[in-house]
């Protein structure tokens, strides 16, 4: 008797922008593993088993979904956002690559999701419209000086920077240091969003610059991200125009 | 009487992977604007006009939409994947802010979608779990000295690269030259992934390494993405530890 293992992301927290497909596997698992927020979004079914569990113990929680799934069950990792950007899928894999040599045999699978930096570009405009990366202000895996080595490059090549895990009350000073980073590398008048609980119905923005941000202004549910030197303000949006030139008439 | 205008994307191609909150434009518009095939991707529906197109023509596209949103017309553009990523949603703003004045007061929204890179990575594991960018090889609209400079800047600061636009007719050589600047700054053993229509009922993954990889499996449908230097194989999945130590036992 195999199960199954499918890891899903419920997108950044309206059900409108959760996909057709990761409903489908929420409504045919067993078992529901995930940190208890991510879960209290999906409805509850009779029948089905929940095991929420605390933000910190992803590893743990991954190792027991693959234990439930090599027993039998058709278990689901629910994750935020898209689950292989900063969330569970990688945890699965560390588990299955450090854990139970069947594991490897496993049917698991991973449903793709909109992660938080395509629902904060979408408040905004479009300031992801050129190259850009995401970087994980978090260091509980990686070391600072890592941190700092990819903003400079990331500045340094002009990349849109999305910033996720911007501050938490453990960290409350990296995102300071990191616009510090920044600022010896782009210009002050580079835009920069602070986009709070984009993709939920209490979504804010605040639109400022590299010089003027606060950035106090940013918790665990904030999205930042910076422009590249083209990105620009028009109307009430932000965006970063295709062509290196600009906006092209 | 003014209309709207909303930018959406259809995701990766599969029906379960475009959004409640996209479907929802879509069945709201009088008018679909967008490239053919993204078009072909929406059903039919009665009294709604629609307004196909070459895929070169984005920024005379944005100009029709938002002139029949000015109109008083009820107008969706369609992309596909994300529209804020390497699709319409920059096209749209560029014609906002080079185009008549009057559109800086149209209600203009976008609505997030699933971009190609999180659907090719879900077919083959996680392996965008670190940081990551994403860039456009095409030079289209910016120099490949730009390009050039990004990837030097990507491989050198290890982050994941995920690239968009590797190939096309017009452009067969260019994947080629990527790979030698990558080849230069990263290990021969660093894994690539070449999944051709990720998201889709074709999809098909080539797992190679940096050394072994033949650019020219890649064509227009093809997303690549290059690892880290702590990317990895565990069974038949290709991932990226949330550690730069590596997984964490």
């Amino acid at each position: 008797m195999t199960g199954s293992l499918v890891i899903v992301g419920t997108g950044p927290g309206k059900p409108e922008l959760m996909t057709p497909a990761t409903e489908a596997a929420l409504a045919g698992a067993t078992d529901l593993v995930g940190y208890g927020p991510y879960l209290d979004r999906v409805p509850l079914r009779d029948g089905q088993c929940r095991h929420a569990s605390d933000n910190r113990a992803e590893i743990d929680r991954a190792r027991q979904a693959l234990a439930l799934a090599a027993s039998g069950r058709d278990v689901v990792v629910v994750s935020g956002g898209d689950p292989g950007v900063f969330a569970m899928a990688a945890a699965v894999f560390e588990a299955v690559e450090t854990g139970d040599a069947a594991w490897q045999a496993l049917d698991i699978r991973v449903e793709p999701g909109v992660t938080a930096m395509l629902a904060a570009a979408a408040e905004t405009g479009a300031p992801l419209g050129g190259d850009f990366c995401a970087i994980s202000l978090s260091d509980n895996l990686k070391s600072w000086t890592t941190i700092e080595r990819r903003l400079k490059a990331a500045a340094e090549a002009d990349f849109v920077i999305a910033l996720y895990n911007p501050a938490s009350r453990a960290r409350p000073h990296q995102l300071a240091q990191a616009f510090d980073i920044l600022r010896s590398a782009k210009a002050g008048a580079t835009p920069v969003l602070f986009v709070r609980a984009a993709g939920t119905s209490e979504a804010t923005v605040i639109a400022t610059t590299l010089a003027a941000a606060d950035t106090s202004a940013a918790d665990m549910r904030t999205l930042v991200i910076v422009g590249a030197s083209t990105t620009r303000k028009v109307g009430r949006w932000i965006y970063t125009p295709r062509s290196e030139r600009g906006a092209v008439s």
